[in-house]
């Protein structure tokens, strides 16, 4: 089969590889129907996170299960399923209790020995753990949406939550990526009373008034942060969801949030210094969040798109095939693109 | 009148000061009936948080209201009030909020101006918000246990309730000092199933046991990581209270949590590099807490105290007259008395 693999800086590849197949009994193999590129992706794309040459890509994905291990109960060949970013066994402690991220037997996609999302096909180990079934009768038009539950739906909802979002918050969000967007979606939904989407791109704006933003604040830095001083009378926000990961971002973030308030973190932390407890002791700021359990968040968010409640799709504003999967990455790379599918 | 001064390291001293009086409508004088000694008040003593030379020492206090200003209507003259250790104004968004430590209108009893708790009287700021009274019918005895709430008891509490303690969380508290032990108090108190106590000392380990404590760590280190490892099935505390504020005890702390769960902390931040973020994300750890908004809890405490339902006074093993106070510190900083009483 055809997968695509990450040889080092801005070179990206689709290459010949094994077939995905059966090992074990608890494994499924998932023709993928769309995959696409994440934010978190570009960072190996731009050579900062390193990556063993020739290593697989891609943790973002839907398809088709093709074959099933003879343990495998919760899903059948023929069925439509949806992976989160990481598979998980489902039966530990960690699993129970919603944070699969954490469980023992899981992993990330494209880490050695594993398939990538994208590809032609992939392995999905501990598949009753990990897959997410989609009714036979869903829409076509949903795919994308289904898509985006896989990841940055459920990474901005993580964000949300962890920022303790609920009805009458008032949120400001940092980043207007695919997942500070999702954010945006996803504070709405919680009830938040005022959502302020930060960003200097006018088409990402336009996304984030769609998913229930209320104001919009297109300066950075000290201006940004006078704004957001201003919109709340002088106090900050009681949520921040930050979805960047680095230094400047969270100086933002920790500058908008009001006192007593809540950062809400999924941006993947790179080139941080530590957090300056001295800074928030005094302010009484919590700081929760990490990598998303998306597995937790699927069903209810899955639940919520087949209701026609949120409609994460636009997110999506290019569409490639494998083979293209290369300018894919350089769309989003040189942000012509906001998150690119792959259709292989 | 007569008060504590601090001259720098190891050098308290009694002094006579100007009286306390009513300066502005909103403030009231408090007879000062029983003060104690702060394990951050330490701080100061050892040199390591510098103070003006003479500068007024103590922030927690009870006494007998003795003149109050025109504006005041929550106290007379003559009632028995316990005083938070900030004032706030108790009007502004965050006294609204429950989050008084925030007040722009407060300040620390001891800072420049202001009156400290260990001397005879103290001049309280903005009176109305920063006052509790205390029914007159209250039994003598309970003093020790309303002196507890104007700060370690409120601040244990605010790191059990930072680190999400309810019903069947299962609880390591890093510290065993007063506020350490009132942590365990605290935990109890919100309904915690299991609750590990951690310290060598064995005095303080009757107090955690007398208070709620299940279980007792008296290794350090690595060693108690693994031990309360084992005592969790492996997963670690669902919560934990940082009661310390080093970086020890913070590594400690980030080393028993478990994947999810957070760390509440109330520990003054002393000498501390920036926290790892990077190794919080992928374990998904919440941090919270900060200054504790005493004043916010002491309604909830003190019912609690009046109704026999909690009792945090054997946290004081030690009373001095104000004259003695340098030896209430002197115990202290060797560690012979675990938080000493101030008797004017």
């Amino acid at each position: 089969m055809r997968a695509t693999t990450i040889h080092g800086a801005n070179d990206i590849r689709v290459e010949e590889v094994p077939d995905a197949a059966v090992r074990q009994p608890t494994d499924a193999v998932v023709r993928v129907e769309l995959a696409c590129i994440c934010g978190s992706d570009l960072w190996a794309y731009r050579g900062v996170a390193k990556r063993e040459g020739g290593a697989r890509i891609g943790h973002e994905f839907i398809g088709i299960v093709e074959e099933v291990g003879g343990d495998v109960s919760s899903v059948q060949v023929g069925d439509r399923v949806i992976a989160p970013f990481v598979w998980s066994d489902g039966t530990c402690a960690y699993c129970a209790a919603g944070l699969q991220t954490s469980c023992p037997e899981g992993g990330f996609w494209g880490s050695k020995g594993s398939d990538g999302g994208q590809g032609e096909a992939v392995r999905v180990p501990h598949a009753d753990g990990t897959l997410v079934r989609v009714p036979s009768d869903a829409e076509a038009k949903l795919l994308p949406a289904f898509l985006s539950l896989s990841d940055v739906m459920g990474t901005g909802h993580h964000a949300a939550v962890s920022a303790g979002v609920g009805p009458g918050s008032t949120v400001a969000v940092v980043g207007d990526g695919a997942v500070g967007l999702c954010g945006v979606l996803a504070a709405k939904r919680l009830g938040a009373e005022r959502i302020i989407a930060m960003g200097r791109h006018e088409d990402r704006a336009a996304v984030a008034k769609l998913f229930g933003a209320t104001d919009q604040v297109s300066v950075r830095g000290e201006a940004a942060v006078e704004q957001i001083k201003e919109l709340t009378g002088g106090l900050g926000a009681t949520s921040v969801l930050e979805c960047v990961g680095t230094e400047q971002s969270w100086t933002t973030a920790m500058d908008i949030v009001r006192d007593g308030g809540r950062i809400g973190y999924v941006g993947v932390p790179h080139e941080m210094p530590g957090l300056p407890l001295g800074k928030l002791f005094g302010r009484n700021i919590n700081v929760g969040g990490g990598v998303a359990p998306a597995r937790a968040y699927l069903p209810e968010l899955l639940a919520d798109v087949l209701a026609g409640r949120i409609d994460p799709s636009p997110v999506f504003d290019k569409t490639v095939s494998l083979d293209d999967v290369a300018a894919g990455y350089q769309a989003m790379d040189e942000r012509t693109a906001l998150k690119v599918i792959v259709k292989p």
